[in-house]
């Protein structure tokens, strides 16, 4: 993609140690940023690297013309420390902040005029318009809480006039909470957590969860003992599965798969903000 | 208050046009002021004003290194266009933004590290705290979404640890949504709308909704033929009736009070906000 910009948009990936799940992360990113036309740029750090160092290549691509783009991938290694997240992502210049993650972006979104939103919760926007049937009007429920995804889906889906609940480890009663979503949204990383029982018969359901589980016996139990997941553990060491119980299928309208429901969908929305950063700084 | 800054923490206040409500707020807050030992100004545009006044007087007051806080008192007169609040409130600094509205300061908020929280819901959190009995756990249903109250209101009661459920005109059957409440918070500004029908019984109820009421039989009805009301409108040509139905008192464990109940707080809260500001601002 060549642009009325004179070159490709660029996007820089910023990728501290050796998290494999972030290896594979960052490597779909590229792929699917070079197949759409984009300049995609990696740049690695080691896992002994400071946050100064993060901090110092975030400054140098801030001044960059040439970088239109700064996604720096989580998680950072836990030896920089607590808060070394939220210094980075402080840091990026709220108009190269693809991720959605720089709390003036965070504050647009909430005020409803957001132009970098965070890719994961607008990825399942998306899913919803296309596949869900109508969002207003709807009970949603959004199980997590996480600033990237669990707030901002909720506050996406109020957006669109759904009725929200939000609800976490500390909801009393769960299962009778969910029960009233016409829509759930379940992003908490738990393999299996959102079973058949606490389902709305016809409600539509989208998995945000991806854990690697290599446990053989995790597997059969959820998917059963012939599940072609078990020869993608023997092969790949582990398989990647969602929140939503497989038999969550019987009682939905609608599932989203993972892998491949909401992940190729955040990939997209990356670069839908990575495009459209390039055309805000340059006017066009 | 002299405080280890040698003057009093400074509170400015844009009064903008003649907004007869918004002239008994700023005086609210002014009496409330000064009570509390701060240096609180005025600042009076005519309603014929511009933005870009109002925009200069904003500028003038960030670079003022006698002023703390500023507070612009919403709403700007009509003809100042629909972007107007959102330009001056995004004008700003954002250390001396005591509303808590500019997006930086609504952003910190949803990431849990607010130093500006918005006055009105952290006063209702307070009043919470002190007479709510626990939060954490609760099912707390928020009526309304506005960006000042419902949803900052939505997630410090989630910060808190409650589930949190926002409805607003959109929502199908919100008698049902909002009887599931343990906690419910109340701010669309609808005299009365919230009656004893939709609300658990031992509920604990805050109403945030001050609208001023001249009409004598809507007043009669809510609040019978010898609420001494009457006898307000007839003196000062209205009275400010909140969203909750007095027949709300019978079923609920608890009902704050309007007037007289998050007002006084919200007060409290903005005085609190300077002080912070003028603490942080000089490093104290």
């Amino acid at each position: 993609m060549t642009t009325a910009l004179g070159r490709p948009p660029a996007l820089s990936i910023l990728l501290v140690g050796d998290d494999p799940a972030s290896q594979v992360y960052v490597r779909n990113k590229e792929r699917a940023g070079g197949e759409a036309g984009l300049a995609v740029t990696i740049h690695r750090l080691p896992s002994t690297a400071a946050v100064d160092d993060v901090l110092a290549l975030v400054t140098a691509l801030n001044g960059d013309d040439r970088c239109d783009g700064i996604l720096v991938q989580s998680p950072l290694p836990r030896a920089m420390g607590k808060d070394a997240s939220e210094r980075v992502f402080d840091a990026i210049a709220p108009e190269k902040d693809v991720d959605g993650f720089h709390p003036v972006n965070v504050g647009r979104l909430v005020q409803g005029r957001s132009s970098m939103p965070p890719c994961t919760p607008t990825g399942v926007i998306e899913l919803l318009r296309r596949d869900g049937g109508e969002i207003a009007g709807k009970h949603a429920v959004v199980i997590g809480r996480s600033d990237i995804v669990g707030k901002p889906m909720a506050l996406l889906l109020l957006q669109r006039d759904a009725t929200v609940t939000i609800c976490h480890s500390r909801t009393k009663d769960l299962a009778a909470v969910v029960s009233r979503g016409d829509i759930v949204v379940s992003a908490i990383g738990r393999p299996g957590f959102v079973t058949a029982d606490m389902i709305k018969p016809g409600a539509v359901v989208v998995d945000v969860g991806t854990t690697p589980v290599s446990d053989r016996s995790v597997v059969a139990q959820l998917f059963g003992a012939d599940s072609p997941r078990l020869a993608t553990i023997d092969r790949k060491g582990s398989t990647v599965v969602g929140d939503v119980h497989p038999g969550v299928l019987e009682v939905a309208s609608a599932v989203s798969p993972v892998p491949g429901g909401v992940g190729p969908l955040t990939i997209a929305m990356l670069l839908k903000n990575t495009l459209a950063a390039a055309r805000a700084r340059t006017g066009l």
